[in-house]
């Protein structure tokens, strides 16, 4: 079958797009073309399947139309401005997170009208579609009541993907994942980013700082794990949703003492050692705002399926990201 | 203050408008300028404020900004294609329903880049934003899940109204009414038009056919009371509602047999014995997925008010509509 990931340079699209090549599958059916795009052009790992590599601007309203032209089996959505730039920048924000995922879908369903088209669409949601107050645990039936403009757009987009599925262009789903955590790469100065830093900088033998108290608790899962929740997506038959096309990824809640216990646990005191405590004040401010936990029953229910320890979620980064060792430890 | 109202040669529109002219304010405030607009050119009573009467189509990108040029202090938004029509025409109902909404909402932001500008904006929402299955009473912070694109499209407005009052850009509300009952006028083929039909049409004296069991149960209130949220809405002070802009309002959940033991009461037997008892398969099935209670406690914490007994309904129409006279008794 023929895949299109847009956002394939990011994070997750890389993971993805790496998983794919690896298994030589997307969701157990083969994979025989693969499309990438995203703002730069991606390169995939040696190995993969032809199709195309191209820098595109989704928000531009005849990209859709060329890469569904192509009539990808699945697609998988991934491109987004993340929360704090779709914050920063109103119109493209909208553009890109609302217009871009718009075009595409509209660009599915006039394919349709051409000829009959129904791919497979898994559109990269997010637990920011929720504000508070909430409950201690979210449970699939919580109002969406966004605090972000980011979460706007992203409840705006599984309107869509609901609809057109109810609508019969397009078989879809909205995966609301967790925060992706550890996330690989360099520090970034995303409010969020503390929870990944304290874990990998330690690891490589570099200090990071924890700006909030260790009783801070909030909702995870792994890029391994974000990964499995597409291939699984794909694998599924969707109709086991029903109309409710967007659901609560599975995810581990833990508390930031958690997180240090199991580092302590997988990489020793030397690795703990490496945590320097500076409050921030904004940073403490912003993450009270967020969920704590969820009870992500139908997900569970569907056989989605994350980390249950942060022992596993730093196994998993050391595998992936470190090739086995801990350098702190090397 | 100048108010704008789209939508205003509909059903509330017209209420509302009249109301406004008889009052001479909208929410105890001074109403001195009047702009009226829908489809078709609205005609208001006389001793209406000046102020444009015109046709103008709400999806055509510069319509908005023509109407919010005037700076109007409040825009009453109700302008909109049902849920039948938005179901059988899918680029329509998202053209006027969702971009009609948005482009004004920009003409908005617009205007207030150039010069200071933060209207109020009323948002004319629906229970239609809520999809089965739902608990027999819906509460304040449950999942909109609609099943109709016409529910979408209000789901989607309301992410808009939200995120452009947390922006700063106006102050929004988005009030989710009821179905409205009596409506007045001709019968009409909306599913939940029985509703209405079987009080309105045995009090003119005239026939009208029940579809589905008395035992149905559903949620009302009546043109008397939407007019009334409107203007409580412009009336208070909207930061009470926090970011949460999208309100369900009041209502009185009711079964059949409660509206028919009313009409009796009011009107008494002869009208009782004009309702025909034929049912409509179709109509059963489709009624079978409405809400038939809510909690709405955040609504009646800020002082929005309906009626209470279907007795209190039906006088108002008789009352409205029927200058206090009950034809099938004359």
């Amino acid at each position: 079958m023929r895949v299109l990931i847009t956002g394939a340079a990011g994070m997750i699209g890389r993971k993805l797009t790496e998983s794919i090549v690896r298994q030589g599958h997307l969701g157990g059916r083969e994979v025989t073309a693969l499309d990438l795009t995203d703002v730069v052009a991606p390169t995939p790992p040696e190995g993969a399947p032809e199709g195309l590599r191209e820098a595109a601007d989704i928000s531009a309203p005849d990209t859709a139309a060329r890469l569904i032209g192509r009539r990808p089996d699945v697609i998988v959505h991934l491109a987004a401005i993340p929360s704090g730039g779709a914050e920063e920048f109103f119109e493209k924000g909208y553009a890109v997170n609302f217009d871009g995922t718009r075009f595409l879908l509209e660009a599915i369903r006039a394919e349709g009208l051409a000829e009959p088209y129904c791919p497979k669409v898994v559109f990269s949601s997010t637990i920011a579609v929720f504000g508070a107050p909430f409950p201690d645990r979210i449970g699939d039936e919580f109002i969406c009541a966004p605090l972000t403009s980011y979460g706007a757009q992203k409840v705006m987009g599984e309107m869509l993907v609901c609809d057109y599925t109810r609508r019969g262009f397009l078989d879809g789903i909205a995966i609301r994942l967790p925060t992706i955590c550890i996330r690989p790469g360099k520090p970034n100065l995303a409010a969020s980013g503390f929870f990944s830093n304290i874990l990998r900088e330690p690891l490589a033998g570099r200090p990071a700082n924890l700006p909030v108290a260790e009783d801070v608790r909030h909702w995870f899962a792994s890029p391994r794990a974000a990964v499995g929740f597409i291939h699984h997506a794909v694998e599924m038959d969707l109709t086991r949703l029903g109309p409710r096309r967007a659901i609560n990824m599975p995810g581990l809640s833990a508390t930031v003492t958690e997180e240090i216990e199991a580092l302590r646990r997988v990489a020793g005191e030397k690795a703990v050692a490496l945590i320097t405590r500076e409050p921030d004040p904004a940073i403490i401010e912003i993450v009270a705002g967020w969920p704590r936990d969820f009870h992500p029953r139908r997900a569970l229910d569907l056989g989605f399926r994350a980390e249950r320890s942060f022992d596993e979620i730093i196994r998993a980064h050391i595998e992936d990201e470190l090739g086995g060792e801990i350098p702190v430890n090397a």
